[in-house]
């Protein structure tokens, strides 16, 4: 019975682990949409969303099932809270994803971002993309350190979104005022994005030690 | 035994809309803070917004120990389920106030809002307080009907939220690009407000039918 249970949390952990490749995958997939202004990839992303949406039930009817039939305490209990929490944090991700998909095809066949900004967004894209990929390495080894390095990168993105805005900001922008409304938002869809990241990975911090871990990923803006 | 345990349910719901109270004076406040450049009024909601995480950590808490002592099943797993997701909605919400209030004090004593744009956020700063409060209803009454009625508030806003755009966006715009992207940043946030509140309350409405909306309070960026 006990050892059933742990490979229904073990199976949960691996749907979530799915989530955040998925949401990996739409974020590297609408960051190309908009660097190479590709309509087909923005409406793979925007079809694609769906998917992740029936990923997030799946998980938390899963976790549903786990609490009603077997009900589980201590770290257990943690455990798969941990998990409605993460799927709802990665279900977020998929739609940061799905709305710079949107901003590529609201403007396309126009490019939404002007060209001195491409190499934020390009980094942008890299880090958030490494950020799912480290939530997903963090559920599966529950590997606290690891999940402590998620706070690195994420510093990386406030660095980045931080930078962006003196550039937008600078009295010499020529691009025009439309075009800086777009570049504010979708510099903010990526920041969310990496926030909602480190949040997963502070909750297997909080599952693995009991205590959830306080500065670390605190909302910057 | 089940008599303590629906007065403990009851206990939680009384946390949820007391949280919804804290939220929605936060919102009114900083909106204030942000139309009358009022220092003093944006570092109270700065100062308060630890009081809105603390709720949430003690409704989430106290969610947890309802789980673990009692196991509830059915109807009873959903309930304490939707109160923990509610919770944070509402911090989230209360993060939002937060944000306001710190672009207020960022650029003080400067206004932050052009005056053209002062009438938009009056009229979303009150929609927002006032879907805090129909939420805060909801949650007392568990009112499915009052529920849906949180969807009309909400189209309010994305009306007011995309407005709000078509101003900014007009080639006359004279307040510089600066100035754009605070009143971008800050639309975004009242329009995420409303969503949280929307899902507050759809949240509800699952706990009563047992079936979740679906259109109804659907994020539209």
């Amino acid at each position: 019975m006990r050892e059933a249970y742990h490979l229904e949390l073990g199976q949960l952990a691996d749907h979530l682990g799915g989530m955040c490749s998925m949401v990996a995958e739409a974020m590297e997939l609408a960051t190309r949409a908009l660097l190479e202004t590709n309509l087909s990839i923005a409406e793979q992303v925007i079809s694609g969303d769906e998917k992740i949406d029936d990923a997030r039930s799946a998980c938390e009817e899963h976790a549903y099932a786990l609490l009603a039939l077997q009900a589980p305490v201590a770290t257990d209990l943690r455990t798969v809270l941990a998990a409605i929490h993460a799927a709802e944090s990665l279900e977020r991700m998929g739609d940061l994803a799905l709305h710079v998909a949107k901003a590529a095809r609201r403007r396309h066949p126009s490019p939404v971002l002007p060209e001195p900004v491409h190499g934020y967004f390009a980094e942008m894209g890299r880090v958030a993309v490494q950020l799912a990929r480290k939530a997903e390495a963090v559920i599966r080894s529950q590997d606290v350190a690891a999940a402590r390095a998620l706070e690195d990168a994420d510093d990386e993105m406030d660095d980045l979104h931080r930078h962006l805005f003196t550039v937008i900001m600078n009295k010499d922008w020529p691009h025009g005022v439309a075009s800086a409304v777009d570049v504010t938002l979708l510099g903010r869809f990526y920041e969310r994005y990496a926030d909602h990241a480190v949040s997963v990975a502070k909750r297997v911090v909080f599952v693995v030690t009991g205590r959830m871990p306080g500065s670390f990923g605190d909302e910057d803006v």
